[in-house]
This record gives structure tokens, sequence and C-alpha cells, in this order.
């Protein structure tokens, strides 16, 4: 799940996901869009559920639903036959695959552009990226103090108009400006063999969540069943200069994640492990670590 | 879900089936069946996922789906999309609804026939119902040792055989044979609107489950939304003459459910609350209260 400004942005939904949502108490409402990579089971068996339990808790408002080309049917088709009719309105995007290691866009809102790029499973994949459109200067209230420019005029300052205030002064924007924050962006790659050039895809990206499924000594079995090891995304993060990396989809082979995390760090130190219920700040410099932010208290069964 | 004889059968499959049977640590690879009541959301959600996890996990033995016209297309439509394979065979069975208060065969073993009978949601609904075949006589071990018979022979003295001993003595089967155990039965009936008519197909089971998703109070709610009140399910009881009734698929809105219980017990007193992980044995007498033969500790979050 993706936080921006409040609104809400769901990365695929295996079974359960309702239910991981309601344990985390995430405000649903909040919402916006969902973003499907691909059509397995893991990644989307949990979206009908979702939709229909959205529509009963009273959602009114529209939803819009990301995907490849299929996840249209895929809903309305289980729709039919259930005669389920939502609440609300769902707004879909198919996305066809993008031409290796180009950009194509997915979705926007005011603060957000989400584009895709191709990656490679056994099926064919989208991954997600998403970046903060540039934001407005930085306001240095203690100068605006000293010049006597009421609150109300920060705002058109900001945006770069010049003010006459009462007294008949005129102040520039350049007087009061300093720089805006940087954009920030989150890439997300998963399932996918390691592409090389998904590099300039995620490319300086703030925080690259990517597909860590094996250790690299299972390279071979990697590669056949269309999955990246932990080494692999350490090395791509590394080659796309991004600020830090988060690496997850492990595995039901690995009892303990730590030598998978010891071995993506091993090429790229900044890396943690994306584990159930772990939040993570996107940081004001790109190249900080991510801090995370609460770790909920897990049901020991879910551990 | 059904336990008999070792094997499983599984009614219904909402959005998280496979998670509860790792739960509760049911052994999956002896389902032989799955019987859906209809194709809502909260009834089926869980069906593709739970059938691609058995085939990740390795079964290989055929499973058999059960369900209303559609159950197919609805599987091999997401299984097609998703590029999936399972690794055993699925063998289909989808049932027309059966004239109201008439059965219809479903499905059977060896040891079992499973009828299926209409009931009235908010859209067309099967009941489900499992008889055991009638059962070879009991043997009295203590008559058979008086007159020397080895043990090899009681299942054919079982059968109805006459057999002659090395002494040459003849032995006929009503000589040290008893009656059969009686046959008990189990009906299903969710999710419905109470339907006087069910009672000829649910009459005299051993067991039967039936939804109380109300309190009477509500019954105006209950019959716009195609659902039952617990007094009416107490009262169908009642008239099929049933050993024991199950109630369940309780409404949200009640945070206790013993004013449900006594609902329905104030019309037939033999009544449980099916409520997650309970167990209950289907009783030697047909009127004997089925007992809860282990009571799992739920996660907090479940209760």
């Amino acid at each position: 799940m993706v936080m921006h400004n409040s609104r809400l942005f769901l990365l695929d939904a295996g079974e359960g996901t309702q239910f991981q949502l309601q344990r985390y108490k995430i405000r649903i409402r909040n919402l916006d869009a969902v973003f499907i990579s691909h059509l397995h089971g893991d990644h989307v068996f949990g979206l009908p559920g979702l939709l229909t339990s959205m529509s009963i808790y009273g959602r009114t408002d529209a939803l819009t639903v990301v995907g490849p080309p299929g996840i249209r049917q895929y809903i309305e088709f289980q729709f039919k036959l259930s005669d389920t009719q939502l609440r609300f309105a769902l707004h879909f995007t198919e996305l066809p695959l993008p031409p290796r290691g180009q950009l194509a866009p997915a979705f926007e809102n005011r603060w957000l552009s989400v584009s895709c790029f191709g990656l490679k499973h056994r099926i064919d994949c989208l991954g997600y990226r998403f970046d903060e459109k540039p934001k407005l200067p930085r306001l240095d209230a203690e100068k605006a103090g000293a010049l006597g420019i009421p609150k109300e005029y920060y705002h058109l300052l900001k945006q770069g108009n010049t003010i006459t205030l009462a007294d008949g002064s005129v102040v520039h924007p350049h007087q009061v400006l300093g720089q805006p924050e940087p954009p920030y962006s989150y890439a997300y790659c998963t399932d996918t063999r390691y592409l090389p050039e998904v590099v300039t895809a995620v490319q300086g990206s703030s925080v690259l969540y990517h597909e860590a499924t094996f250790l690299h000594q299972m390279l071979k079995r990697a590669e056949e069943t269309g999955h990246s090891t932990a080494h692999q995304a350490g090395q791509l993060a590394q080659a796309a200069g991004v600020g830090h990396l988060l690496i997850g989809h492990f595995s039901a082979r690995y009892p303990g994640l730590q030598p998978l995390l010891d071995e993506a760090r091993a090429v790229f130190p900044h890396t943690s492990l994306a584990q159930e219920g772990r939040v993570f700040d996107i940081p004001y410099q790109a190249t900080e670590h991510p801090t995370p932010v609460a770790d909920f208290n897990l049901p020991p069964n879910l551990v």
C-alpha cells in the first residue's frame, strides 16, 4: 500500500487482502486506485472480495482499477455470475505492456503521476513507478513576517504572483521563496526475472521495491520460475542509483530472511525487508534510509 | 466441512478458506469434493485460491466440484486468464435447481449419497443433504467367539453368507448378527429465505445446518435480503423432525450470539451455534445432541 497526501493506492490484491487491511486498520475509504501487476492468483484473488466488501460497507466514491488487459473482464465476469452490483463506479485502465525499459502513463491525480513498465514473469507483468509532481517552492515565513505580508497571500506568492500590500509596497516572489522540496518517487517490481533494462525505468527512484524470491545459489530455479534473487535485486538497485531498496516476495522455503537481506546488502547496503505490517517513510533526502514508523504486533500465526 | 470415513467434503468456500483450513490443521489432501451453494462472493471467492494452493502443494488426485450452473466457467475463466494449470483433474457437476421440496442426486461415493434441493436467496441457491448408505449389520463378537468362528469369517457373515467351519459345523448369519447401525444424515441450508417446502427435503436428518442471519424482530429485513431468522430455523427443524439444529451465517450486527441461540431454542431446544472452529459428531442416536469434540483456540482477532 502506498499512501500519499492521505490518499491510498493498493499494489496487488492477493486472497485475504481485505482482512489484512482491516487488521492494520487502514482507512480503506481513502483508497483511490488499485494497481495490479499481473493476473496470477496471489496478486488478484483478493480483489473481487475487497470490492464487494467496500460496497457492502457503504462506499459510493468511484475507484480506479489499473492493470493488464483482462483485469476488467476478470472482475466483471465474476460480478455478472454472482449477480453483484457495486454501489460505486469502477473505472478500469487496461495497460498494454510498454516496450522494455520504457515508461508509459498509468494514472495521475493532482499530486502524483504513476507510470508503468514491462516486467517478465512466467507471463507478462507490469511494474509501476509513482512520481510526485513538482512542488511549489517553500516560503520563508520569517522573511514574509518581516515584510508584513498577511498569511492569506502566502499561497499567491508560492504560485509566482507579485503582490501589492495595503501600504502600497510591492513584494516579488523571489524575496520570500526558497527551493521547492524535491519530488520523491517509488518503484514497484514484482513478479519478475532479473531484467537489466528495468534500470532505466526505475532510475533514481527514492525507494525501489523489488522481489527477491530466492538466494543467488538458486539462480537456476529463479530463472526457471521467472523470479529474481536477492543479489539481483541489489544489483538493480545499485545500477539504478535508487535511494533505498525494499525486497520481498520471499519463497516459503526460507524460514529466516536474514540471509536474503545480507545477500542484497552485500551489493546495495541501503536495503530493508518488506515484511507484513512494516511501514516506511519515503525520506526527505532520497539517499536516506526510509524509517519504519510503526511495526505492528502481528498475530503469532502470521509471523 | 463434513468428514466421513476420513474423507472430507467442503461446503462453500468464501475468501480465506485455505487459510482457515491451514489454521485448523485439516488434512486437505483428503478432500474429495467441494459443494457450492450459490455464486455469491462469500461462498465462492476462496475456491480459486484453494485449488491453486492444493496444486502448488503437490495434489495429483482428482477433485469433484459440485455447484450451480456457472461454477465451471467461474473457475476455468480465471485459470485461463492467469494461465494457471492445475496438476490434478477437476470434475465439475453443475446442478440445475430441482423443483421446490424435491431431492436430486448430486454426488456419491461408496459410503455416502449426496442430494441437492432448491433454496431461494436473492438468487437461486442449492441446499445439500448427505445420507449414509445402509450399513452392514453389527456382529455380536461374544456369540461368534462362543461358536468358534475365526475373525476372518466375520465379514462374510456380515455380508449375509452362510459359512462352514473347519469342524464341519454350519453357521447362518442370523445366529451372530444384530441390527445394522442406522444411517445418519446431514442437511445444509444457506443462504435462503424461510421456505416451508424445504421440510420435506431435510425430513428426519440427524443434523440440520440452517442459516439464521437475523433475530425474528428483523423479519422484514430478512425477507428483503433473502435470509432467515433464528425463529424460522427452529420452526423448520421442528417441522422436519431433525435430530439437532446448527444455526449460523449470523449478521455482523449481533455482537453476541446468545439471543439468536435462545430464539431458536425456544422453538427447537436441540440447537447449537455453528461457530468458527467448532466440531460436532453426528450422534449414534439421531435425537442426541451432537458433541463438540474440540473447541479450537481461535486467534483473538477472529473471535
